[in-house]
């Protein structure tokens, strides 16, 4: 017998229809001899929802409350999907996260899963009871609510997924997999039959949004067994494992992230320790850094560009033009209108010949490449924001079709 | 310094304007000095939402998920109401049934507080929080979500004022307190500064809704000074206390019932024991019979005829019918058209001219009185429906007045 835990999103648990299929899903499972355990975000807008109440009230609400308020989404579903599952005759019981043992740290609103305590779990499992399990929260050593953060329901199903030694985890959406881009903006985008942990978490940094990245790492660190499929489709998804087989395909995807800002420090002295010392400031305030560039600028100075996220920009100028004189910089520029496109590929290390190809690519199709980050696994460019699809497109007609 | 525990209904917690306001009632008792424990209820039609909402996907829902989902409804008002304290600048925390440690047995839907574990709450007093609790819900030993059943918030408050020995528990609903009769139908009611706890306890079981009859039982119980106040006016509201002093009005109260049949089971033998049958069937069925008449009939036989609330009218009718051969009845009759009106005062058992003023008041208002029950403190006719509310008046008139 198996036991296969499975995630279901926001928009596949939206209202009674949604969940009696969802329901119908699990049961379809559990029926032909698996143990199942099915974990639940919230339903459709109820976070957005409940977030809005919250700030009609108080805009700065502490992050304990917030939790504990969200967390209410994820049981309203949790329960409600269990009564979906009762209606067709089978046993079932939900868990919140205190229930299913999800012990985390105190960090509220991001917080980190430090164990599965999972005892319950098991007990329910013995009684041959379907589990239903409310995603993204759990509680810390206070015995308080904590939730880990937007997208945390697919960290919570692959941490059941390792805890229990699950065979497979099942990440249900409302695409039916992986697919190498977007295709609402890219009619050649392909489905992927199987990715691996590494090429799925260059894809999801590069600004795919199928899987979160924490569930990502947590599934290649445990070796649990992912895959990405419908909830409204019953066809094969997508596998994400360790190693994947060969495959003709040397490019996995093509992604584009529009969440980028590329900021300028322009005219620094050329000596050593200059970029050591912004970057170590802007690490201290927590802000990622992507791509960098250092150049020679005239009279002997530097210029320092690099790009951050578009909510870390405010943060990172103030910093930066606080220190603008002790780093002796002539001045700072910031420039919103970029997007960062990426191909993501195992195979592309031992392929020279595909960043040329790369750039080729873009070259033809006219599109200014401002910015060049490389991986062992991916080649990001910067380029202006309105190319973004063109150049999606362009990448995919080069190495997927 | 004194502790005081205030509850505030569905009502008082309805949207963002109200719930600031009873964050101000909180904050304002708190500043003069007082430690403060507020219960809530879930926001106005939550819960009735949260219930259309499982009814949709299950009519039959078992009540263990019902109780995880309905608790929800209070853990939303009580973290939006922290937020709002918050917002003041006061230092709160809100914590769930669990949290307060309110252990209950496993009746899921009615469940009984068996215990309040007040270690959490102390500690976060001595903190010097404001401590918002999650009314209507505890957990079973199993560490399952239990309710108390409709109207349990009162209970939660009054459970926590008897652990916490709080020099007050003041129960806020949209009323300013206690009054001899429902003022939207009576207009000479009146106000009462002081009720009984006796008396409280019959007004509620004769159809007053002020406060949840478990609720004043426990504070009887435990000897919790209780107070009905309004959220919305700040006067002085309705003392509950165990003696309360001398004062001129010997009747405190004149409540109607409408939510009551009577059932005449026709032409019995006249022999002993039949009474106890009948009682004890519906008893084992736990159907609660209120005002019971014993006739004798004509040719030898007799006539036992009784009320049951409306909701157990068929279950009691089914049990009478099929034991109607055995029980040897001629017939089984239900008259549905009838009202319950009862005055409630506990100087009544001395001052025996007081059935004969009420049986006075209603026969100039030309009502006939179907039944007749007392008690100590109480005395209660039932009578025709339509004339539920002149009987009020009448009784209003002659007492209160």
């Amino acid at each position: 017998m198996r036991l296969i835990v499975q995630k279901f999103g926001g928009s596949s648990v939206a209202n009674s229809e949604r969940l009696l299929n969802v329901a119908r899903i699990i049961t379809d499972t559990y029926k032909t001899g698996n143990s199942v355990i099915a974990v639940v975000s919230a339903q459709g807008d109820t976070t957005d929802d409940l977030i809005e109440k919250a700030k009609e009230i108080n805009p700065h609400a502490s992050k304990r409350e917030m939790d504990a308020l969200l967390s209410t989404g994820e049981q309203i579903s949790a329960s409600l999907l269990a009564m979906a599952i009762e209606s067709m005759g089978f046993p079932v019981i939900s868990l919140n996260g205190r229930q299913c043992g999800f012990a985390t740290d105190s960090n509220h609103s991001n917080a980190r899963i430090k164990k599965v305590d999972t005892e319950r779990l098991e007990r329910e499992l013995d009684k041959k009871n379907i589990v239903i399990v409310t995603g993204f929260q759990g509680v810390n050593r206070f015995d308080d609510i904590t939730t880990l953060g937007r997208g945390g329901s697919d960290t919570s199903a692959v941490a059941i997924a390792a805890a229990m030694k699950a065979d497979l985890c099942q990440i249900f959406t409302d695409v039916d997999g992986v697919y190498t881009a977007d295709p609402r903006l890219v009619p050649s985008a392909q489905k992927l039959e199987e990715i691996s942990f590494d090429e799925m978490l260059e894809l999801a940094s590069c600004g795919a949004q199928v899987l979160h990245n924490r569930s990502v790492e947590m599934a290649k660190k445990y070796n649990v067994k992912l895959e990405v499929c419908s909830s409204l489709e019953r066809v094969p998804g997508t596998k994400v494992k360790e190693v994947t087989r060969m495959e003709k395909l040397l490019i996995k995807g093509v992604a584009k992230d529009d969440d980028v800002v590329r900021i300028a420090v322009i005219g620094l002295p050329d000596k050593p320790g200059i970029a050591f010392k912004i970057f170590s400031m802007l690490a201290s305030k927590k802000i990622n850094v992507d791509i960098i560039l250092q150049s020679i600028g005239r009279d002997g100075t530097k210029d320092i560009t690099f790009t951050v996220p578009i909510d870390s920009c405010d943060a990172a100028l103030e910093l930066l033009k606080a220190e603008q004189d002790v780093l002796r910089a002539h001045s700072i520029e910031v420039d919103t209108d970029v997007t960062k496109v990426s191909i993501v590929g195992a195979g592309m290390a031992s392929n020279p010949g595909v960043a040329a190809k790369m750039f080729e690519a873009l070259y033809e199709a006219n599109i200014n490449i401002q910015m060049i980050s490389t991986s062992e696994i991916k080649i990001s460019v910067l380029i202006c924001k309105d190319q973004g699809v063109k150049a999606m497109n362009a990448l995919s007609e080069t190495f997927i079709k």
